[in-house]
């Protein structure tokens, strides 16, 4: 992490005080790096303060966390990080959009990602996963618990201790012992522009009530359905010819867009969380 | 109705048969009509056959009707109409910019209307009003019940004898006792992407939730509040430094814009009510 | 062509006439054909008139035909055809986004397509496309002249016999001689909003105008590059800390997007090309 | 302007340098300064700075410029304002949209703006601007030259004093002579999404070209037509059955709303110019 002409990122949050950019930016300065882009926000409503910069430089990446810790209140949450590939694995179920679009972005590495492993409840997409030589694991929910599903899954996903966990058009309702291991660190699809149309079958849902736009939401998951921390969304507009299933696959383009969209900015580490919100430096 | 060169509107639904559109415009053909444009749409769950079409003519209308009534089952609903210019009293309260909005356009016939009158539980839109010269009625809904006010809007309303009410911002919630008096031709302007924040205060909500996409519908008004067929809705894009009130005011645009979206569409008699949706010939 | 249950499109476009409509459904329904949809234009400023029916039923198509072609003027262009799948040959170049989203689309029969082949001048794009099982064809424009380089290519396509080619981020600038092969067959996607940067580099001339949005357009190729009808455009919001290249990268979501909404809307035989421009049945 | 609690706008646009976020930063710092909002900006390819900070506090104005100047190069742009109301002069010809638009937002101090008056070469809109209370100068352009009715419209514009000068649909083309009096200063709203369909009757060559979008670009005025920076764009989808007269209308609220967003950037000056390119800070 301290070779020459690496390009960091360094991210805090903490609340707000008289300056606190200046301080920063001095200990940035005084350890000659050369800053590329810097990003703040303060949240007024809550005091608190986020901050995003991207400098390169030949630094010590001890000695400007020691210089930030010495200068920020104990509560602070610093990180310095490089630019390197974040390691996701992905859960699907049967709709291939969302994991071919992805499958398709890795192997041109158009997202800052490695995707080490495609895990399902079922065997369709394990043809598709193989074709792009990524390992595939069939978890059958059939005869088990949710609870030992869920072991299952984790099980495997620990193998590969990735950073991110994508649930690409994954179908199942999953517990809170299950979300809370990859707590900030979970991104889901759902199909719907959120919160209209929680929960299952949100096209249905939508036709039903005659809406003239369908969306997609990307978001993080925790312990409540359908209700963590939104990163991006998008929409179409539809109209009557349309039946629940057109939605659908009208849908499926959005969906993947908004998807690949919320991961550039999480795997790029543009995006800080706070409560069930999200403050994103694009 | 019965003019030369008058361009007149014909629409029917009713329970889809086979042949419908050779047999309608086989009337429309020998009555010697020149048919402009002509939109038809099948809803395949409900089998419901939906037919717009302009045409122009030395026609005379009764036998027009008398014809179609001989081909169409009992329980069609055939209008057929020319294209004057609809009559329209406003609902609104505190907020200027739908209604500023739809002044304007009055005033420059942008929109197939005429507004007879403005009505307001407050005065603060009463200048403006009066400045285009459109009669303001102030009805106070201070010291009076909920079924008094609304009698007494009512009474007022009553006297314009409208085609359409339309509540462009109009914060009080209203009675089935008041709107089941205008069914299907009372339109309303919702400052949210309906079902998402029903109710009040949608765009603290949506800041509550951490949106990114905020919008506006605007639906016919029927007994359940924010239930109504839905004519039209918009969307606009916003991040984490957006507090309510900026949402808020970002939102004015995107509201004024989709009321006038819409009544275009209805006061050209292309919006078709089925159930709680509209099918729309644009 | 004549089976019991198949879905049939009947696509009429002629000189507009009185009763046009009235007597083409006449043909349909003495044939004891289902219409499922009908659309119909007539654009005022040519007088011409386009309609398109999707019908199912028990028919024989020469009959029908036969009965139209009484009716009809003798300069209509008349065609009646199954929702068969078309086949196309895919010329691409180096980039793989348009490429690949087609590919994943062929291989889950999302669009009314088959992918009998790819051709390129270049083999960066070879191993995806086998990986797809789809016959890759690396045809060098080294050492060759345009036209010999085009005879190659036109060879090529030529023992397929598609019913499109499709020019997927085909970066080569193609003669009449060969365009003029597949008039109104052969479908583009440029990289631009056009006819805004019409040419080479256009995100590099949207970075240096300063624009705010950039887009892709699918058209149709004729022999005046980027000049054929349009099918379909979109767009992107984009600011001033987005250099070309990010301009680049952030475009190749829109390209992919249209390119395909073009292709879906074409190869269900919705477009209809008069003069440079299209009609559109959605 | 050393009100106590005022809030001030920082700008400031110069060469590139390690450590100017920390030293201007600084300069605030210790002038006890609270930074409401920070946000900067290096263009990689000219390796130019800009930097726009809103603070409050009991500040003196003079002490803060003089230490900035000490630290910064000599050729740098720096400004330090309040947020007070800016003066604007509205040019308009016939079509009402844009200018009605305005006229409510003033009206409704929804813009950072006084609009001082409005001045055509017709009087159809005098009626419309008096119901709003604001000057009305008729300058016809019938038989005078263009450069004496210049000369004219520059002599009533600079009785107002204005900031910004506003075209808000002033259909007539001005010489150099005229917009190098407010270079930067004066902001046009073309009804085309430029550089497409530059100069006259953008509509009927958007129509004829058969293109699927249509937009309006909001851009200061330079020599060059339709060739200043540009500071805000949008569109709208169009499809075949719009004439160039319907997109003209359709094109209006688009055109009047980008006018409206760009407006309210330029008056919060939030926007930078630098070439013929814009950098924003929303």
């Amino acid at each position: 992490m301290s070779a020459a002409n690496s390009i960091y990122i360094l991210r805090i949050d903490c609340p707000d005080a008289k300056g606190l950019v200046h301080k920063i930016t001095g200990v940035l300065y005084h350890h000659d790096s050369n800053v590329i882009r810097n990003d703040e926000f303060v949240d007024r409503t809550t005091g608190h303060f986020f901050m995003r910069t991207e400098f390169s430089g030949n630094i010590q990446p001890d000695k400007i966390l020691q210089g930030l810790r010495g200068l920020l209140p104990d509560n602070s949450t610093i990180s310095l990080t490089t630019t390197q590939t974040k390691k996701v694995v992905i859960l699907a179920t049967k709709e291939h959009h969302c994991l071919s679009d992805l499958l398709i972005r890795n192997k041109f590495q158009d997202l800052n990602m490695d995707i080490l492993a495609v895990i399902s409840n079922h065997t369709l997409l394990q043809e598709l996963t193989e074709r792009f030589s990524v390992p595939f694991h069939f978890i059958s929910h059939e005869h088990l618990s949710r609870e030992d599903h869920e072991t299952e899954v984790l099980k495997t996903i620990q193998l590969y201790q990735p950073d991110y966990v994508i649930l690409a058009k994954y179908m199942r309702i999953l517990t809170p012992a299950f979300t809370s291991q990859y707590t900030n660190r979970m991104i889901n699809i759902h199909h719907s522009f959120l919160p209209a149309f929680i929960g299952a079958n949100p096209y249905k849902q939508a036709f039903e009530r005659g809406v003239k736009i369908i969306g997609a939401t990307a978001h993080f998951v925790n312990e409540d359905l359908d209700e963590g921390p939104i990163i991006m969304q998008d929409v179409i507009h539809v109209d009557h010819s349309k039946t629940a299933s057109d939605m659908a696959q009208a849908g499926h383009d959005v969906e993947k867009i908004v998807l690949a969209k919320a991961l550039k900015l999480v795997l790029e580490d543009r995006v800080f969380i706070k409560g069930n919100k999200t403050i994103i430096f694009e």
